[in-house]
């Protein structure tokens, strides 16, 4: 039965130890990783949140802690006073290995039952069952250090904002769904009957509007909200690190956040990160890696081929270019004898999962080129392909020809996958990346529209202004994300703050100015008394602390996630509840669609 | 039109600028905050969120910028570039009155209608126009002022908190419905036919299991929802700041929060703070201030006198104690003289709304006591009456006679409202005090039965637990809240950590073990791993901030609140939604109840 703790006060913790404490008495508490009896003696690892230290309880030291211990097993709540010293047989791998403490008194907190996961970080059980007693999953060191880190992230992140000027503002949870956004989660008023709150997606509109009420610069380290399909990365709530600055343009937003990253990689990984940091305009990031969050720690560049395909005989690739395609490659350089013909198929199925219809291939051997397409190219044509990626031999050229954005596609998620086979990405290094200049539209096929890429109010680049009416598939944003290792961390833009602009622009997306006003009206008004210019971005938290903690998912910094099925094991959320309830929020569950 | 910034760079804030900058040249932008055209000069008062500075417009100097000038109003946004000059006639009322600011070059970034509101501290229009036109409100420089020593308290929180090993640790805003709470928020899951999550009253579970986790010292600051019935001091979401803590008693709790509110005060008010804090156990601030939240910087204490009026002959007083009822009073001392026979029928008109049948008084005088209950009283009676009080000329004795419960809140209102009235209450006088001891139980009448009047992981004290079956009402619970000059700024305990206890503690709550489980299922399992003893506390943020920065209501310390319908005027929250989305998430709106 358990005890209390009485006049006993903690004096250290346990991972704290160490030589220095020898012969000075201590007061620890903690959880009793295992318990061993040994030649008349009992020892107990003793564990906390900053590590073990091995206690011995000793019959002639006290016989009434003696006996207690003789009691305790796995995860029994303890506390202990006695007197530390130096260890004789020291263990390496424990932090205290070099000294132990032989206590003197002993209480058992609380008892425990045999849990049904092993408090050890390896502990290869499945994903629901670790969720299902999260609390003890939590108990590991992994995942301790997991929420620790991610507590100092945070702290890093605040810190530096706050010394910069920017003031934290919360804004609201329950607020006003959004136009032309994801899912949205409702919330049910009770006291507006048949009315609705959405939980916010981002605070987009609300730090926008604290830019016209002056607040000048804001951050918010905000839970956000998106009732999508989950991934991974993805969960139904999310944390993001959310920055608008008022007077400022592309350059300002993008140096303030790189020293904001700068602090972050020192004080939490003690890395020192580079700045300015590498910026792509988002074309050559797609024309050189296949993508708008390239992953730069290695090459395997994309490299067009048209000029020489377009008059080749091998006609699967002179047709695509004939018909507005593109034939581009990589060159897996160094690396070709390790792909068989098999492993190359292998790659083939794996283009051909984002739309490619083939993979062609070259390998640059000391014999010469060794490829199912050879035959079709002069030696002439042959050199020029290989001087344009530089082929040497032990190189593996790989191609594909179809329409641009599936080539880019394919070719971009290739040349990860093939990294990721070869094991040469290394976690050990941060390549950060900013990616501009994104395209201000994409077209919709399904509304045969243009929409806005991030957001209605992103402002064009000046430069490309006189495009919005004529070629706004041509136009860029003053739009930004941040990208780490093929991540992205994050994304911004400037915002448009001229009025004018602001009709030029929802003219392009085609909505008339009752359109406007109807999805957009309190923003739209507020713009009419004065706005500054101003910008911003958000991060993913919880991606950000994925990455920098060697993560694979999100879920594995997130205290208490969801599992894909959006529900929670541990507290059984969402759950059914009391007809009352419904009542009162004036709504009915409707379980068939079709009554 | 509205101009871009181009290569303006802001260099100050226009608050900052004082007789130190003179000469310099400066680029500055804001809001126009007034334009006055004189002598062939114009002067704009330019303002951002550190102050007002006067710009002057001379055509001699830049005829660009004075044409430019001409066409602004109040509330367009500029950006100036000039130069720092002392000014002629110093402006005593502003900061910055020993200067101005000639331009040279003047962009008009956005033009701005005129505004509904005015943006002075003092415009008088009502509170829902404030709210419609929040981002206009919020450029008062006391909204703007209010916001930021919310962010300041917010930082010095969490660096507090770091510095003593507590971890910020985010738990779910989508969680399961409370049981035995308050109302909750409701979202349908769209993945869960028929389930539904609710937004957290308090992460109060997700805390204790992040102590069975061994976080040892947690902390976050996080929004909470109720679905109340709104006051000036509730909103329908609301910040807490949550703490808990491993391996402590009460005193552990209470000493580092003693710290935290010397540390608030000294460094967002810079007011020194003596600790320890007093204390006062719940029994001692109901006898002697008729409240669980006593206003201690005044006194008017309460006393009883039912060993007077047992045997007087005024028959109210000696009936109300033979009935088991008290008869106690206060002494208005010193200001008998500032209540006429009218004022002290308002006052009894006043205790009436607190179930109080009537008010009976005694003024004391330089020739005798004046008083309409005199009469009943003998000589020797009236002098222990006068003696218990201290009763001297000049006083004013308040007596009510009931239940002891409607004795103790009339009597406890009466004094705030009487010491409101004289216009006593120092604003700018902190008086914090813990109230501990409180009981464990209330009797709760509708349910016939006793309901934890903490919550039911609230521990008992150690001496009191042999009367946990005899005497529930008797036992106090380790719960404490701290009260700052009468307002309850945050509450805690320390909660049940041992399973037989807690068994004990349900059965007195007349729950059988299948129904705790049933209720709280997933926190009793988790205790049954190995729970460490652990407790803590959680402040209001809202009332905090409010009560520091001296306003009345929390809606002046939240960016956007909502109304007393729980609605926002400005997004126009909660609002009609798509039958779609209702459909996606299996409800259906029922707006006839008898449906």
């Amino acid at each position: 039965m358990a005890e209390s703790l009485g006049n006993m006060k903690r004096t250290h913790m346990c991972g704290t130890l160490g030589p220095h404490h020898i012969d000075e008495e201590v007061t620890l508490m903690g959880w009793v990783q295992k318990r061993r009896d040994l030649g008349g003696l009992i020892f107990a690892d003793l564990r906390d949140r900053a590590g073990i230290v091995q206690i011995v309880f000793d019959k002639d030291i006290s016989e009434e802690a003696f006996a207690k211990a003789e009691k305790i097993r796995g995860e029994y709540v303890i506390a202990i006073r006695g007197v530390v010293k130096r260890r004789h047989a020291v263990n390496p791998n424990l932090p205290t290995g070099e000294i132990e403490v032989f206590a003197s008194e002993m209480k058992i907190l609380s008892e425990a039952q045999t849990p049904p996961i092993y408090i050890e970080d390896e502990d290869d059980v499945s994903e629901n069952l670790r969720l299902k007693y999260r609390y003890l999953d939590l108990r590991k060191s992994r995942m301790q250090k997991n929420l620790m880190f991610r507590h100092k992230v945070a702290k890093v992140v605040r810190d530096f904002l706050d010394e910069n000027g920017f003031i934290e503002v919360e804004t609201p949870m329950l607020t006003k769904p959004t136009p032309e956004g994801a899912r949205d989660y409702l919330v049910p008023s009770r006291v507006n009957p048949g009315k609705f709150y959405a939980l916010p997606q981002s605070p987009q509109l609300f730090k926008q509007l604290l830019m016209v009420s002056g607040m000048d610069r804001y951050f918010q380290i905000v839970k956000c909200f998106r009732d999508e399909d989950l991934r991974a990365d993805r969960q139904p709530e999310f944390t993001q690190i959310d920055i608008e600055m008022s007077f400022v343009d592309v350059e300002e937003v993008l140096a303030i956040n790189e020293k904001l990253l700068q602090r972050i990689f020192k004080e939490t990984m003690g890395i020192d990160i580079e700045i300015p940091l590498q910026r792509m305009s988002y074309r050559e990031a797609m024309e050189r890696y296949g993508s708008d969050k390239p992953d730069v720690r290695f090459g395997f560049e994309l490299k067009c081929i048209n000029d020489i395909a377009e008059n080749c005989s091998f006609k699967v690739f002179a047709d695509t270019v004939k018909n507005g395609g593109d034939v581009r490659g990589i060159n897996v350089n160094g690396y070709g004898n390790r792909f068989s013909r098999k492993d190359i198929g292998k790659l083939e199925d794996y283009v051909k999962t984002y739309g490619a219809k083939g993979l062609a291939w070259i390998k640059v051997t000391e014999e010469g080129v060794n490829s199912p397409i050879g035959k079709f190219f002069h030696d002439a044509e042959m050199d020029k392909i290989l001087q344009r990626f530089d082929g040497k031999p032990g190189d593996l050229l790989l191609f594909v020809a179809d329409k641009p954005s599936v080539v880019l596609d394919a070719l971009g998620h290739l040349r990860v996958e093939i990294a990721k086979q070869l094991g040469i990405l290394n976690k050990d290094e941060y390549k950060l990346l900013w990616v501009t200049e994104f395209p201000l539209f994409e077209y919709d096929e399904e509304e045969g529209r243009y929409v806005a890429k991030h957001h209605p109010f992103t402002s064009p680049m000046e430069e490309d202004l006189e495009l919005l009416e004529t070629a706004p598939e041509q136009v860029r944003a003053k739009a930004y994300d941040i990208v780490l290792n093929g991540i992205e961390l994050g994304g911004g833009s400037i915002r448009i703050h001229s009025t004018e602009l602001q009709q030029r622009m929802f003219k392009a997306l085609g909505f008339t100015t009752a359109q406007a006003w109807e999805k957009f009206g309190f923003l739209l008004e507020a713009f009419q008394y004065g706005t500054p210019p101003h910008g911003g971005i958000a991060y993913g938290l919880d991606r950000l602390v994925m990455l920098l903690t060697g993560n694979d998912s999100i879920r594995e910094v997130i205290a208490f996630p969801k599992t894909q099925n959006a529900s929670s094991p541990m507290t059984e959320d969402p759950s059914v509840v009391e007809e009352r309830q419904l009542k009162e929020l004036h709504i009915r569950v409707v379980l068939d669609q079709n009554q």
